[in-house]
């Protein structure tokens, strides 16, 4: 009879990972379940809602090959129930599988395995390896700036990107949702697909963040893309993705060339004088005022309902004075993603796309973010 | 000019405390400000629901007496960005407060503070003490089974009354949703007004065991009732609950007196199983069965769509066999509630009410919890 046997963590662990990914999707029944397959080297469980897949590989004793396919969060429900100890799983009838473990017993309804959506096929030899904590930082950098938009799929995309760091191979990230964008380069070795660009959801890339949150930080991950995927692999974790289609939005031309009032900016002070005056915003535009006097930058804001703030911060800059408005949210979010204790912010009138980067930033830059004025 | 000075980290201690009260009733607007008082001994902070009461005192430098009625959340919104420090609040124009703090300025719209609820009127001498922590547990053991609808006034009801426990003076608090009942007794000095016994609703309740769970934990807690209110003076909180009225159910006639069939059960593995069981049980009755027999209880459920479980547990039972329904989430609320290493689980058949008790417990009790079954 086909069946093995799991510890429980290993199990947990697994489902855990896939949980995101699963019941997304309502309108394919299947789609809220798990391939599960037990081979001779191993569990292998697979989670898609069509966009993205994931495939893990769990140490199992296997003492006959088999496959199920039984709802993800219910058998998820159950096994962290579960005593710690060793999970007998078997096939049965009709797709359902037996489960055991210590005094419990449970059997779980299941659908015919073979009507899963196939992970789309990959091939190990085209792997680069890029480093998982740069790739984390990466992500985290620029994801927040993409539209959450789904409809809007070509700003709901990351841009993944070669490109040149120090005269080195590299990668950029590039995410925008049409008011603000955010940039970052790192070095690595070449990857394959991403000469001319590659768009991936934002939905996608934030899943590659999560599973890589949950493995060894200093782990390489294992990334290409082909015509259709892009394709990571993170520990037992493997990850196929559907490329967006579309162009993304020509970025390199909305990156300001000429913003000549350069401001240096404590950047703790800045962001919690921007929480500070963010709460007199109104809730939906989140407007605040910033005005730019020789080596003074003073923050305000007013709301119809509840009154008005005003805050002066310290702060290096020798141009002419200038007031700009600004949605807060987009400047809190900017400072977030960077790691300097101080930064610059770079503007040209309050009409012009705003730079902000960190201190140590090069121009044109390793990182940078835009952020387009608003009128108060 | 009518200002005063407090410190920042006072100021979020009192906010903090008010804001579950304020705001909760939109048809006033009135209702979701802060009533401020300030004099020589210090801010005297009210918010209201018109149910529940609360007032702070909070140690403050007073220059000039003066009272506001101001955005409960949004000064706690304001006051929570400030930097750690001395914030200065005066009273302006129409009902405006100004509020600095180091560098930052904030004009805050307001109300007429006169418009304000007042405070049901009390008297100091009245208050008999109770220890915080048995106040709290008492709340914790209780208050999870009494009914959340509001519309069923009476079970939504807490019941305070005066009773005796092991010959001396105590209290007791019962709370039922007609599915389920727990009650518990401890023994305190006398408590003014509960002779007859008074209903506090259950968010109000609530909202004593939250201010507790925010003092130190070793506190003596003032209390009394009076024909209308039960106050409450916890550290520097004072509350003041408006008194449900009608009869609360007989509830001394729910509780079993000849259930013969005595189980003992080891506490955390019963919790266990039914945790394990309950995932397939049905999401709304979320109902199971217990089959009783010697030295054995088997727990199995059934669901439509995902299939069913069943788990053996070795208790010490010595009755007949039996097999009887229940809704899985009283029992583990009652379980949840017991703080001892076995309990008695005591029934008369499968259409009667169950009891559950910690093994330390005596009959009548001194806490106690009621389960119907159910039909499975």
């Amino acid at each position: 009879m086909s069946f093995f046997e799991i510890h429980k963590s290993e199990l947990v662990k697994g489902l855990s990972l896939v949980q995101g990914i699963t019941g997304r999707r309502t309108t394919l029944p299947i789609l809220s379940h798990l391939y599960m397959e037990w081979k001779k080297d191993g569990l292998f469980l697979t989670a898609t809602d069509l966009e993205t897949g994931i495939q893990e590989t769990l140490k199992a004793e296997v003492f006959e090959e088999g496959k199920a396919s039984v709802s993800a969060k219910k058998l998820y429900e159950i096994v962290r129930e579960l005593p710690e100890g060793v999970i007998q799983i078997r096939k049965k009838e009709n797709h359902w599988i037996n489960l055991q473990c210590e005094k419990s017993v449970f059997n779980l309804v299941g659908l015919d395995p073979e009507e899963f959506p196939s992970f789309p096929s990959f091939q190990e030899k085209l792997f680069s390896y890029i480093s998982g904590p740069t790739l984390k930082e990466m992500i985290e950098k620029t994801a927040f700036a993409a539209s959450n938009e789904e409809s809007r799929y070509h700003i709901h995309g990351i841009l993944f990107i070669q490109q040149k760091v120090n005269g080195k191979e590299g990668l950029r990230l590039v995410a925008t949702d049409g008011h603000r964008l955010s940039l970052i380069d790192r070095e690595c070795s070449p990857i394959k697909g991403i000469e001319k660009g590659v768009l991936l959801p934002k939905k996608g890339v934030l899943e590659i963040k999560k599973v890589l949150g949950e493995t060894e930080e200093d782990k390489e991950v294992g990334i290409y893309f082909n015509q259709t995927h892009g394709f990571f692999k993170i520990g037992p974790s493997l990850m196929a993705i559907r490329l967006i289609e579309g162009e993304y939005p020509e970025y390199e031309q909305v990156i300001p060339r000429d913003n000549d009032k350069i401001i240096k900016i404590e950047k703790e002070r800045f962001y919690g004088s921007l929480r500070r005056i963010s709460t007199m915003a109104s809730e939906r535009l989140e407007g605040i005022k910033l005005s730019f006097k020789r080596n003074l930058l003073e923050l305000s804001s007013f709301h119809q309902d509840f009154g008005d703030a005003k805050e002066e911060l310290d702060v290096l800059y020798e141009g002419p004075p200038m007031e700009v408005g600004f949605n807060a949210r987009y400047l809190l979010d900017a400072l977030q993603v960077m790691d300097t204790s101080f930064i610059y912010m770079e503007l040209k009138d309050e009409g012009s796309p705003c730079t902000l980067r960190p201190e140590t930033s090069k121009l044109p830059s390793d990182q940078l973010c835009i952020v387009m004025p608003m009128r108060i």
